[in-house]
């Protein structure tokens, strides 16, 4: 389907910067000596997965339990559920593991909450592997690095009989609040020792620690080693997006993802072209304008060669609306009413959450659409 | 099923604060003596709509043309698009026309866009019915009232073989403004007059003008009189929101739609509790704040009363994760790692856009689950 004739919104996908993106965190892991596990929250797509991570017994990171299921029942069989769990969570959990054989690596920070899943697990005469998440400096979540209460639930889960110590794993969210290449590698730095530190304490006490996990898209590609960790996560290098473009994370023809959005109308008096494109299709996620205020809602992008138009970008949102301001009104005449084009996103985990699928573009045609599962 | 054991999150709706709701408009739409065209884009939701609109022939209004297909194909035949069309959607709106024989009411500014859906519905043998919109003062889009623009659109529409004049539509959002009810209702006095006025200009100008819809929930909410206007749109009301509750346009207790959450964490360094709402769960809509900035990503209350804890709310949010700083330890054990809580959402339409369905809550259990549709 040629992009003209195309419904709009819709979220296109470019399979050539996917690769290109995949191609380039796969060799800064092998650089790195460890094994990536790609965080699909990202993509949510068994397709985009199967470009990702084509060998589906290799190491996958999910943030919900619904993207457990469904990756699990396509096939992927080592799946990280990267948010800390809840005791009504483990029997949708066990159910994975018993459709689908695959391994679930569930995360905690919690002696209560060990507890309580080993009572649940118990009911279900079920078992479980669990990694310890440990604060590498975020401060959102996780136990102090090789601290008394890491042990604790270390402790706890050597009582729980139905549950297993499998590692340890953190998450630097906080690299996302410096464009400084080497801040974030000093952000890097601290978040391979946290975990390297707390496999180290753990195992001093006794205690197994095969897996030791750590990553955010900013401190991979910037870490200058990971010693002891042996396995690192991220996922947004997937698709990139402006959010990873202001923390020089990445080019912007590096952003694989856009929105195609057509122009509803011409506002002469407010100097301004009204895009179908709105809160919905863009999502409310303005991380980018941290660091470039010009952002706004997404940088607007011709559509046939998907490069931005320079200072024209998504200024306000309503539900269903986008609000681009244009500089002169010669605009109204290269962008007519009826014309296209493509808004690269702010955030894409935010973004791509709209969408029930994306539209593969080669050629400037939609080649092909590639499902993605929402919600919980 | 009993909400603890319920995997969270998930989206709860209140069927009686609904209905509460749903009264109360009706009966305003009534003294305003208007025909009331809810705006289902709030709800997506069949069993809403038909809690909402019993009458299936009676007046709906929706935002995308996926919502109309979806609210046609329930049986629906009366429905108004209100975001502006484009010629790439003209083939899907007569898809839903022939395949439902439903009224798909469409909607312009733009003369340009009238004869492009035109040389379309020639292509495809298909007419359609057109309001045209007028900007009442919100300056997002739409054509001045009983200006010349109105008037060239109106004569495009006159010339255009396949598409015929249905009448006038306009929105007033800057109602969003203010939240003083006084303004709210001058707000409403200038959209009502803007309609009013363009209708009785084509009337002159010998164009038949059945229609004449104005709304927004605060507008319609705070309007001494609707003189001219022949029905009225509002969507948000069937929920209500914090917005809204910030707008002084509802209580908190009208609020039937909440976020059902688990307590995933304790960070007691950082004396907050972590949950597993985050970004997607609430939407990164924090419209509320504007009048009350306590609000940031949602009250957090009561999982039975649903009463909000004074004090505590969604500070930050990541992809799956919330953060509600608490003022005291005594929290830690009022809400241990594995409870649950509600929050209540900034913006509904935006909230409930995550979700593929409503929990129906009565008695503390949810009872029922209704679909809803999301996307386009």
């Amino acid at each position: 389907m040629k992009l003209i004739e195309a419904e709009t919104p819709r979220l296109l996908l470019d399979p050539q910067r996917l690769q290109r993106n995949i191609d380039m965190m796969a060799a800064r892991a092998k650089d790195l000596g460890v094994t990536l596990r790609p965080h699909l929250k990202t993509p949510k797509s068994l397709k985009v997965a199967q470009c990702a991570v084509p060998d589906k017994s290799a190491p996958i990171t999910v943030s919900t339990l619904r993207e457990a299921d469904y990756f699990a029942q396509g096939g992927y069989s080592d799946i990280l559920c990267a948010a800390a769990t809840t005791p009504n969570k483990i029997s949708h959990a066990n159910k994975i593991q018993r459709e689908t054989c695959s391994r679930i690596l569930l995360v905690t920070d919690s002696a209560e909450m060990v507890r309580a899943a080993n009572a649940r697990a118990d009911e279900l005469k079920a078992s479980f592997e669990f990694l310890i998440e440990v604060d590498c400096g975020e401060h959102r979540s996780g136990v102090l690095p090789a601290s008394d209460d890491l042990l604790g639930v270390a402790d706890a889960l050597k009582d729980a009989s139905n549950l297993q110590l499998a590692g340890v794993m953190t998450h630097a969210g906080h690299s996302y609040t410096t464009n400084v290449r080497a801040e974030q590698g000093a952000i890097a730095e601290t978040e391979r020792a946290a975990v390297a530190d707390s496999a180290a304490s753990l195992r001093n006490a006794g205690h197994d620690c095969a897996i030791v996990s750590a990553g955010s898209s900013p401190t991979i590609m910037n870490a200058a080693h990971l010693d002891g960790v042996t396995e690192a996560r991220a996922g947004v290098y997937l698709f990139w997006d402006l959010a990873q473009f202001s923390l020089n994370c990445c080019a912007l023809d590096d952003i694989a993802v856009s929105v195609l959005a057509s122009v509803i109308g011409h506002n002469r008096a407010g100097k301004s072209i009204v895009l179908d494109a709105g809160a919905l299709a863009m999502s409310k996620d303005i991380g980018a304008n941290n660091f470039l205020p010009d952002v706004k809602y997404g940088y607007v992008c011709d559509v046939e060669s998907g490069a931005p138009y320079a200072g024209l970008s998504v200024h306000t949102v309503y539900q269903e609306h986008g609000i681009v301001p244009v500089p002169d009104e010669s605009w109204f005449d290269r962008l007519p009413v009826g014309s296209q084009v493509r808004v690269l996103p702010n955030h894409s985990c935010m973004t791509c959450a709209a969408y029930d699928a994306y539209d593969v573009v080669r050629d400037g045609e939609i080649v092909e659409q590639w499902p993605r599962v929402n919600g919980w």
